[in-house]
C-alpha cells in the first residue's frame, strides 16, 4: 500500500493509546516461556517452534487405533475469589484439571492443553501467576502446555479482572474407550474423594458463606467447622486432578484385553453435581445405587447447606465430596483398589450399576432414601 | 452423605437465586445440537456421545507420521461491535478463522475446533447466535466442532456482554510440516487479501472511528471512501477463513516428495500485522521484500490512517489488506496461483525472499521505502 497521509491536524494515534500494550503483552511471553519447559513431552522433539503460529505434537507410540479425546471447560466464578483474595497461582491447577478430569474418564491418556487468559489489561506478573497454575496443573496431569493466548481487551473486563479457559487433548485407543457402551449392570461404583468444591457451584457458594443474608462470613474468618483453614482457603482450595488414578489403572489394564479391563467407565462429577453426572457413564437401561452415608461431607459443604440450600440442589450443585465415581468390572475390584491407593487415593466403595427400573426411573438412587 | 439439615429460620436458597440457570443452559444446547450436526466428519463414525464427558474424533487414514498441530485465539473488542449492533451470528466466523488460519500456515488439515462462550447470563437466543456463526466458519474449514463449554459467570461480565475463546486442531505428515525450516532464499512471496480488519487491531480502529475525539462516526453511518456499507458493517464483516486456498496447494503438493512442494511456509497476518507476521514463517537468516503498492488498501483502513495512525503503526496492527502470505517454491509459481485461483483467491505477488544482510537487518522490507 502507499504510505497512508498523517494529516498534520490529526492527534497521533498509537494501539497504546487505545489500551493495548503490546510491549506488556511480550514481557509476559517472556516470563512464562521458562514455566512452559516443564511441562515438554518427549512427543514435542524436533517439532519445537516449527510451523510458528501453532503448537506441534508428535502421537506417543503404541496405539493400534489412536481415537482423540479432547474437551473445553473454564474456572467459573472461583476466579472472583481468587481476584478478591489477589491469589493467582493456584486456579491454573483448577483449570487443568476442569479440563483434564473430563479427559480421563474416556480411559484417555492426556497429551497436551492449551490455555486462554482475557483480561482488560495484561499485567505480566498476573499472567505470570496464572501460568504457574498451570504448568502445575499440566505436570499433574502429565500434559504438555503446548500453546496459548493472552488477549488484552480494554472495556471488556472491569480492572484487576480476568477470565480463564482451556483446552486439552489426549489419546486413546479405539477398543479401550471407556463409558456407556462398556459399562455393565454388577460393575462397582468406586468414588475418589474431592478437595472441597472443586470448581462447581462458586456462585452459589459465594452466596450462602459471603453475602450478609446468609452466612455473611469475611474471607479471612475461620470456616466453620474447618480445621483451621479460613473461608478463603477454603474456597480456594484447588481442584484435584485425578490422572495419576487413572495411570494406574490404565498400567493395570494395559495387560489385559479391553472386554476385562477393571476400568469400564467413570462420571468426572463437575457442573450438575451428583444427581446429574454419574449417569453421564450409564446407559439409559442402567442406574446406580450410591450408599453416600460412606462419604464425608466436606465442612465448606456443610456451612453452605446450613444456609437453607436443599438436599437436592445441594448434590445438583456441588460434588458433596467426591470428585469422580469409577465403574469397575466387579472380578478386578480387588487389584483396582491396590491400583487406586498406591497412586495415593483412598477409594469409597459407593455401591453397584443395577438394571433400571424403567425408562422413566431416575439413574442415579442414593441407599437409604 | 447424610441429608444436611435445613434450618426454619434461613430462607430456601438455589443455584438460580445465585444468578445461575442451568434450565437455559440445557435450552442452549438443545438449540445448538441440531446445528453442530452440519459439521460432523467421517472420522467420528462409531464415537458420537461415547466417553460422555468429551469429544472423539478418529484421525483420516493416509499420514505415515501424523503431527498433531493446535492453537488458539479470540475474537478481541470486535465482540464489543458484535454487542453494540446486536448482530452475533458472524463473529463466530470470525472465531474459527482466528484459530483455523494458525493452523493451516503449518500445512496441517484443520480436524476439529471446540469453542468456549461466557457471559454474565446465559441468553439461549444469543448462544444459538453465535455458534451459528461457529457452525458456519466450522463448515468453510472443514472442521468439526467437537465440543463446547457455556459458561454463565455472574458479576464477572456486564450485562449482554460475553467473551469468545476457540480451540482447533490439524494434523500433518512431519515430513510435510511447513515453516521456517522450509523456506529458502528465492522463494516467492504471494499475498492473499484479507475482507477487512478481520479480528485484530479493534480497539484501534474503534478508538480512531468512532470516537469524539477522532472521526467520531457512528456504526450506522456511511463508511467515507467505501461502497455505500456502513461502518458497522465494515468493522463486523467476517475474516475470511483460508481453508480452501490450502487445500488446493495441498492436493497439489500430495502428488510431490515432500522437498519438492510448492508451499514453503506461510504467515498469517494476525496480532502484530505486517511488521511482526511475515518473519514469523521466516528462518533468522532470511529476510522477505514486500511490494505493497500491488495490495489495495481496504477504505477502512484509509480511514483510520486519516485519524493520525503513522504507517508503522498501522502496518503493525492491521493487516493492510493481506490476511496471509505465502512462500512459495519458484519452480512451482505458476501451478500454484492456478490452483489458488481456482480456489476463488485473487493472489498478489509480493516479492521474494532473499539473504537476510546481517543479523540486526528488518526481516521484512517495503519495496521502494
Amino acid at each position: 500500500m502507499n504510505p497512508p497521509s498523517h494529516p498534520a491536524d490529526a492527534p497521533a494515534l498509537t494501539y497504546r493509546d487505545a489500551g493495548v500494550d503490546i510491549d506488556a503483552g511480550n514481557e509476559a511471553v517472556r516470563r512464562i516461556r521458562n514455566l512452559v519447559a516443564k511441562t515438554h513431552r518427549p512427543e514435542q522433539e524436533g517439532l519445537d517452534g516449527l510451523g510458528g503460529f501453532a503448537g506441534l505434537m508428535a502421537l506417543p507410540a503404541g496405539f493400534a487405533e489412536p481415537v482423540l479425546v479432547s474437551c473445553t471447560d473454564g474456572v467459573g466464578t472461583k476466579l472472583l475469589v481468587a481476584i478478591a483474595l489477589d491469589r493467582h497461582d493456584t486456579v491454573g491447577v483448577d483449570l487443568v484439571a476442569m479440563c483434564v478430569n473430563d479427559l480421563l474418564v474416556t480411559g484417555a491418556q492426556p497429551l497436551f492443553l492449551l490455555d486462554y487468559i482475557a483480561t482488560g489489561r495484561v499485567r505480566p506478573e498476573l499472567v505470570e501467576s496464572l501460568v504457574r497454575g498451570v504448568v502445575d496443573g499440566c505436570v499433574q496431569a502429565g500434559a504438555s502446555l503446548l500453546g496459548g493466548e493472552t488477549a488484552e481487551l480494554p472495556g471488556m473486563y472491569q480492572d484487576g479482572h480476568y477470565d480463564l479457559a482451556a483446552f486439552a487433548v489426549g489419546v486413546v485407543d479405539r477398543a479401550r474407550v471407556r463409558g456407556p457402551q462398556a459399562v455393565r449392570a454388577g460393575d462397582i461404583a468406586i468414588g475418589l474423594r474431592s478437595s472441597g468444591l472443586h470448581s462447581n457451584g462458586y456462585s452459589l457458594a459465594r452466596k450462602a458463606l459471603l453475602s450478609p443474608e446468609h452466612a455473611g462470613l469475611s474471607l479471612d474468618a475461620a470456616l466453620p467447622g474447618g480445621a483451621g483453614e479460613t473461608v478463603g482457603d477454603a474456597l480456594l482450595e484447588p481442584t484435584r486432578i485425578y490422572a495419576p488414578a487413572f495411570s494406574a489403572l490404565r498400567s493395570l489394564d494395559a495387560r489385559v484385553a479391553p472386554a476385562e479391563q477393571a476400568l469400564r467407565g467413570a462420571a468426572h462429577i463437575t457442573g450438575g453435581g451428583l444427581l446429574e453426572n454419574p449417569q453421564r457413564a450409564l446407559a439409559d437401561s442402567l442406574a446406580v445405587e450410591l450408599d453416600l452415608t460412606r462419604v464425608p461431607l466436606p465442612p465448606i459443604i456443610t456451612c453452605i447447606s446450613d444456609q437453607g440450600v436443599a438436599p437436592a440442589e445441594l448434590r445438583r450443585t456441588f460434588n458433596c465430596g467426591l470428585g469422580m465415581i469409577l465403574y469397575v468390572a466387579p472380578e478386578q475390584r480387588a487389584p483396582a483398589l491396590t491400583a487406586l491407593e498406591r497412586a495415593g487415593e483412598a477409594p469409597i466403595e459407593l455401591g453397584r450399576v443395577v438394571p433400571r427400573e424403567s425408562p422413566s426411573a431416575p439413574q442415579v438412587r442414593f441407599a437409604g432414601e
